[in-house]
């Protein structure tokens, strides 16, 4: 279940020590050392998944159900937002390769963009949104 | 379950044009029309709720499975890795009012850095970091 050389499984089994602060059987969610904000919370499996690619869908059902909780948690705290984010895949910039889903407390003009709209681009015309359309939707099937 | 003046609820009642990929009894997934890569697809329930703090657990647990079935979707069609990305509150970016989850298919080197990490910070101490979790334990109760 859990992998060598893998630091969420140490901190998993204990090996490397983390501020947990929601653990059961399948879950745990801990601090992220290296906090967006801090109270910032990383929410994984028990089990080794590498990411959102190969993870069954029941566990990460799991997985959101203590994302969600802990979402409530850090507004109850007073947060003024949460952003959840996952990143899957080196080119995603995911950088621990145990699926894990960051848990972000957002304050009013705390000066962290995450949704940095000058990054957006824009499709050519309808055309090409229905082609990109239409290739999503074969691939669903 | 839809409400007036929501876009998203628009998009669901087909009163808004859009690029739909999938649609269940209770989830629509369709194109972002300002993508951060082509093929940005949004995931929402069909019912509206305004984010991760009023969206009951069966219905997130809904969204989450297309939200996994786009992902690996965007992989087979030769994206490199994918975000998955949710903001929650207008702290945290959010900027439509009816909770959507950003699933955006990302190559090597596109340029899109979603996570930069000089907007980190650090924890002072281990004292600060453990007051953070106990803190953030004692709210998940
Ligand atoms: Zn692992
Ligand atoms: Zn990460
Ligand atoms: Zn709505
Ligand atoms: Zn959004």
């Amino acid at each position: 279940m859990q992998v060598d050389n893998c630091i969420f499984c140490k901190i998993v089994k204990g090996e490397i020590k983390s501020q947990k602060v929601y653990e059961d059987q399948d879950i745990v969610a801990f601090l992220d050392i290296n906090p967006v904000n801090k109270g910032h919370v990383l929410v994984i499996p028990k089990d080794h998944f590498e990411n959102i690619f190969d993870i069954p869908k029941d566990k990460l059902s799991k997985v959101m159900e203590v994302v969600q909780k802990v979402a409530i948690a850090l507004k109850k705290m007073g947060a003024d937002g949460v952003n959840i984010v996952s990143n899957n895949g080196k080119a995603a910039e995911q950088h621990v390769f145990h699926l894990h889903i960051h848990v972000i407390p957002r304050y009013y003009n705390d000066g962290k963009e995450l949704d940095s709209m000058e990054k957006r681009t824009k499709y050519e015309n309808d055309k090409e949104m229905n082609e990109y359309a239409e290739r999503i939707r074969l691939f669903l099937i």
